[in-house]
């Protein structure tokens, strides 16, 4: 195992030994996030540490507690209860940096295998307890929270991480077998050593685990390549009160609906993931990340349309907005400070028209190198075509380098007062200004002080995602204050994509943040059907209460 | 319209104005089906006319006629009751010729929008008739029976094909939105004069509608660009007892499980597809389709599996085995003579190990020309590689003009004692050899004379298609015994399939056919949960009895 859970920061992202690097330029790099969120001074509002947070009692008794223990190894102590309370969301790290620890679960649960993972179930079934499955924890949509539902005893969060084995590798259909609970990084390790990878690479790759990317139906950041979890899943294996559900690996059926495309998204709602069969792909021989300069938003999605409805083989498309594009390169340049060359490419920029507002597109392509040399090409042209002015491979190197480091960012700047949160969605290529447009302003509207970057992250033939980051000075006032806020914001982003063609979420899931809009989405009655079909595996509801779908 | 259902066979295959051609060649031909399937003489099994066959009295009254005329146009006609009876599989088409006409529905109704289609939906509900969506009519597993649940007064067969209009092109998300009832030719034509295609071309294709392409999860031949229809549908609109059902058009989505890929194989028992979004693509610049010979079956599949692990971009691989190439040879020059050269090129074949038994594998590649280009010396190498023997366009040119004839020559295969039918199922390419063995072992020790061919004909990174198509004397003793010599074979390769790892259809669908494997492929908790799903939408169990779903 790449780390074990106690070296993961309790109330914060990633290994506790590791943090964002500022290259030493610690005081310029927080003049300017700052001045970006518009405040004279960062005050200083730091986390509360464990020794000072109160836990709930456990609420079980001891014979419930040694059922559990029977069946698998179960934990009471502290750290795991306050490491397995809530996940990685905005509202998530206020509350654990508040000390706020009421939904810590009362057992966290580590069966190893899924035999012990249908006995756990369907124990906590029998006896009123709720489960609540975590991998990685990295939910940025209260998706992990350790809630119990009406008429529980309490709750059992069960981690899935001591299940991490490879159990195949079938090199003739390209497609491996893994327990659910495997890391990403062991998850690569094993098939990197075969000659193979998954090629799923999240923002929160290192931090969260197969059956997590399953089950909030994620997407990693080269998904032109190697899709999203409905893309590659070919078939799971879960427990659930009603005993196991599996489904099979068909290359593709008509056998009814494609069930694999119900376990993505399930959110740990119809059962637990144990087991999953995934597409794997021949490690690339080559690779090629390369940046291009446009001079507006409208024309950099507009050679990434060109791209990817030609069809033109490419791994990854990444096209940042002027407020982006601008906030990363001074960081980058805060950082890192450039030589003096820097300054006099800057004016020639400007003077062909690459100046302040300019737009990054970052083009990743991966495959064999006859493939990659084609479709550098083919982008080139693209791109061009569209006003593109290709600027190198050195941009596209650091954010290689970077491409994991972002949220060891979020800590420290909510240690100096700053609150910073992201939402993604999706739209047709032809309403995609305008669900920007919207989402932008609807934020905006919310922030006094503050700034919204977006970029488009992934693309289709028919449209593409949109991922808005947005920060702000912490309101001040206390907890409560801070959530009214961020819901303040949430709501205002959540109702503007609701009433815009796009989607509540792209690839970060419903969990209990998105479960208000879900019925805008899909309608009533596609809620009736899902609260059906999950009655029937789990008539108590006792699997991950509140979340996906409301009670 | 293309054409109206009264100009289409009510008992057999397409136009009653056309028919299989035989070049002139007719004995030639019929000697060597008759050769074929092992008889000395063939007899004369003539189909019954409609005139001739019984059709049940209509039992509905007076006033529900009137009801549900006042909701649509709505026949009665004996035509219309027999056309709409039951589909194109082999036992339906036994059932028809010999004028079993118990299934007719007591009314067609052809409502002519959405708005028709719920008010007849929610009607039959309220009024305890069965509804049976029909489109084309022509599943081959029983989809479309005009047959009641428990409890229903009666039968209404809802013709879709009113319901054939063109929405919305939307040229900058490449996405086209056409009401369901649309024939594939004139879905085709709308898209063509506008520069795009919809690239879906099942064998069916000229009879078959938009609607019946996404309820029965259907696959063109050309799927390996263009997809399966969980592939291209983006969004969909279903009249519902409950109301209209509809999802949205994201081009990707984390909200939940994906509902596009449960209305995929919904076969008309969730709702009746009325509207639907698909992906199109920019027509092709270029074709070419063209043939290698294979010394082996497996050689063909190594071929193939290195093509598409390779990404290498084609349009359609299509590889017969020795059995069903050599079939295909002698019947394609038997209609059309070849000069003396054939018989000189032969024996040069034979020489260099492609002699009998040898396998044809079909590459098509569309695309704009510099793609055809790239992709027909990476399919030469591919194929070279594992022994491939290229043998030009014309083979390709042949396959083409042919593709959409052979359902044509089994009506007169079955008026001369010939029965033919056909199967299909996927799997894993590990699991391919032992499939393949398993499925023609069971068909053949069911024939006493008679012939298995096989083909590839769909394929994936990660496994592919097998087809079967199978011919026999049709059994002596009336329509029972003809069912039951049908039975007999299909239960023997159905349970090959479930017992050898294979999914019970690829791209034909359940039906009625396939209802009792699908428990063994997806396992009772999945049958309940989408019987659980259903009965939120249609509580009654008014749409489709007795379909996918056994009651």
């Amino acid at each position: 195992m790449s780390y074990t859970r106690d070296e993961l920061r309790w109330n914060g992202w990633g290994l506790a030994r590791q943090s964002f690097d500022l290259g030493g330029n610690d005081e310029k790099v927080w003049d300017f996030l700052r001045e970006s969120v518009g405040l004279p001074l960062l005050p200083e509002t730091p986390a509360r540490p464990l020794e000072a947070c109160e836990l709930p009692d456990v609420r079980l008794d001891a014979a419930t507690l040694a059922s559990l223990r029977d069946l698998c190894h179960a934990s009471t102590e502290p750290l795991q209860r306050a490491a397995h309370a809530l996940g990685r969301s905005y509202p998530d790290l206020l509350r654990l940096r508040y000390g706020d620890l009421s939904s810590a679960p009362d057992v966290v649960a580590f069966p190893a295998s899924h035999e012990e993972c249908v006995a756990l179930v369907q124990y906590c079934d029998s006896a009123s307890l709720a489960v609540v499955p975590f991998g990685g924890g990295s939910s940025v949509v209260g998706g992990v929270e350790g809630r119990g539902g009406p008429g529980h005893r309490g709750v059992v969060t069960l981690d899935t991480t001591r299940m991490s084995r490879m159990l195949e590798l079938d090199e003739v259909s390209h497609t491996a077998t893994f327990e659910a609970g495997v890391w990403g990084p062991d998850l690569e390790q094993a098939l990197e050593a075969r000659g193979y990878t998954l090629g799923h690479y999240p923002q929160s790759f290192e931090f969260s685990t197969l059956g997590g990317w399953i089950a909030a139906r994620g997407a990693g950041q080269q998904s032109n390549r190697y899709g999203a979890a409905n893309k590659w899943l070919v078939a799971a294996r879960l427990a659930t009160p009603a005993g196991t559900w599996e489904t099979r690996p068909f290359p593709q059926s008509a056998a009814g609906p494609n069930l694999n495309e119900v376990v993505v998204g399930s959110e740990g709602t119809l059962g637990v993931i144990t087991e999953a069969t995934v597409k794997i792909c021949a490690l690339p021989e080559a690779r090629d990340y390369r940046a291009y300069l446009f001079k507006s938003f409208e024309a950099g999605a507009a050679a990434i349309r060109r791209i990817v409805q030609a069809e033109i083989p490419v791994a990854m498309l990444r096209l940042s907005d002027g407020d982006e594009s601008y906030f990363f390169g001074a960081l980058q340049g805060l950082r890192k400070p450039h030589g003096k060359g820097t300054e006099v490419a800057e004016k020639g920029l400007a003077a062909l028209g690459y100046g302040p507002g300019r737009c990054v597109l970052m083009v990743g392509l991966e495959g064999d190198k006859a493939h990659v040399r084609g479709a550098l090409a083919e982008t080139l042209l693209a791109c061009t075509r569209e006003g593109g002015l290709p600027v190198g491979t050195s941009p596209g190197r650091a954010w290689l380098a970077n491409r994991f480091a972002m949220p060891y960012l979020r800590d420290p700047m909510m240690d100096r007062g700053i609150g910073v949160d992201t939402l993604e969605t999706s739209t047709t290529w032809a309403n995609l200004p305008r669900l920007y447009e919207a989402v932008r302003h609807a934020i905006s509207s919310k922030l006094v002080r503050g700034a919204v970057l977006t970029h488009i992250s992934h693309s289709y033939k028919d449209g593409a995602s949109l991922y808005f980051t947005f920060f702000f000075p912490r309101a001040e006032g206390g907890l409560d204050a801070e959530l009214a806020q961020w819901r303040g914001l949430k709501t205002a982003a959540s109702d503007a994509i609701a009433d815009h063609g796009g989607t509540i979420s792209h690839h970060h899931g419903v969990g209990q943040d998105h479960a208000p809009w879900l019925g805008r989405e899909k309608g009533e009655l596609a809620l009736g059907m899902l609260a059906a079909a999950k009655k029937t595996l789990d008539p108590q509801g006792v699997l991950n209460p509140g979340k996906l779908l409301v009670d």
